[in-house]
């Protein structure tokens, strides 16, 4: 296994036109050692997400590629879609993978987003765990105005002056929001009834915003072609809420209000670690490690 | 991640002299694309195990050479040891890995097992899932009389006759016990009490030997210097029994016997589907695979 993996998940505000977002998976995938693993588009947000991988400098380098084609095939004056965004290249995190500390993927932010800013001309803003500022570190935030208002918020109004480039929108790509984050993981857990309001009250009680559990975003939904209901979370840092963890969270819950859990899912993909992690607290394994995995070994 | 992924845990009677064991893992490891992963010698025992891996061609060569330098290095005219054993490579399992069918192990085990007999006149057995008939399946039954006993047994009684090679022993390296298998996990876990009196019932409770899991051998020991005991499980087939129905099975019989339990421990490697099952299993996953594994997609 590659020893400084890391993933990064750009969001480009292009959701409708399947030619452009293959044209920016080829530029990802045309850097050697980079690896795309998924691309998802949605018509209505009108975005896309691809998901790449490799070592951390081939993916810095691609990140920056990919940013350089999207501000030429992406024009935000005619972008039009439900979920919130302020440029091309919306969002940029890098994810540590495998032992990679978290300091390599904000380094490495930084270093791209430099870049992104001399080189292309437009203005990036750092978050999460590459944020120069507390009130950067939550990507809501930055987006305030979407690409419409921040269009005049970054001439006028200091606090939301960019951390690298010009401060002025780029006339087609507006802005980019670079960062390091955690491996997010969604996960899904079904419950046996129709009451969407179990869900909802389940979804309340765990998470982070006014709930239990750390780094857990929550919502209930109702699921109705299977006749079930969902809590359907992100877990936005595992090493601090593990998948078992907030399972039985959920399944107390349901417990308490008298619902039985039909099964759970995990959508898209998940980080070895955390999947370990589930198997060291399930069988209360102590000083089990990813490299007692067979398949590791084979792979270093 | 590699296609045909088989590994191979092949048993040397040779625990004492480092410099053999060395021998042949350099042998091993001298076959391109095939990777030792692990190596232990027990001096006790007299005897050592090489675990390596890889595409299934190159495992078999690989398993083929060490047992001709094998048979240079070992003299079992001078073999002692507290283990049973018939030869100076006693048994060679192959493995499936991944996605590997298991019937591509038996197919190696025979292909190499002629092999050896045919090119190095070694005579060979056929075990576990490549015996050719049911009364050699379990292997203590081909190690009966061990090399000393089976001189003159090999010779006489036709129910001895090898599945390759020449009806006689090799004058030094005796014969050689080659087969398939699901890869074992060595699976440990810890009481607190100091009766080994509860541990000893647990084992028995759950093992296949008059228990009720299948493909679970299970033993009760002290461990004094823990102030513990353990139930020591052998999991033979984890597609029949996974970790976490073992670990529940021994965690139910805890209860009833009022022991509370400390912590367990995978001794060595496991393969990456019996960690993915765990996970699947835990949280009550639907569809849950492993190449939903990030790592395992960068691999490919």
């Amino acid at each position: 296994m590659a020893k400084e993996l890391v993933e990064c998940v750009p969001n480009f505000s292009e959701g409708r036109r399947a030619e452009v977002v293959e044209a920016l998976a080829e530029e990802i995938a045309g850097v050697p050692g980079v690896r795309v693993l998924d691309r998802q588009m949605d018509p209505d947000h009108n975005r896309a997400v691809i998901t790449f991988a490799g070592q951390s400098e081939g993916v810095g380098e691609a990140a920056f590629r990919a940013v350089g084609r999207a501000s030429q095939l992406i024009d935000m004056e005619h972008h039009r879609g439900e979920h919130p965004r302020i440029g091309a290249t919306d969002v940029i995190p890098f994810v540590p993978l495998g032992e990679t500390p978290m300091d390599r993927c904000v380094e490495l932010a930084r270093r791209v987003g430099r870049r992104i800013g001399e080189e292309l001309q437009i203005p990036v803003y750092l978050y999460e765990r590459a944020a120069t500022r507390p009130d950067r570190r939550n990507l809501e935030d930055l987006r305030r105005g979407e690409y419409e208002g921040l269009k005049t918020a970054i001439l006028s109004d200091p606090t939301r002056a960019p951390d690298f480039g010009p401060r002025r929108l780029h006339p087609r790509a507006g802005a980019v929001v670079v960062g390091a984050r955690q491996p997010l993981i969604a996960f899904n857990v079904y419950l046996k009834t129709k009451d969407v309001g179990a869900a909802k009250a389940i979804a309340r009680a765990i998470r982070t915003r006014g709930g239990s559990l750390p780094a857990v975003k929550a919502l209930g939904f109702e699921i109705p072609h299977l006749g079930l209901v969902q809590v359907s979370m992100n877990l936005t840092d595992f090493h601090r809420t593990s998948l078992l963890t907030a399972y039985r969270a959920v399944a107390a819950q349901a417990e308490q209000q008298g619902v039985e859990i039909s099964h759970s899912e995990i959508v898209g993909l998940v980080p070895l670690a955390a999947v370990a992690d589930v198997t060291g607290q399930a069988l209360r394994l102590e000083g089990f490690t990813p490299d007692q995995i067979l398949e590791r070994r084979l792979g270093e």
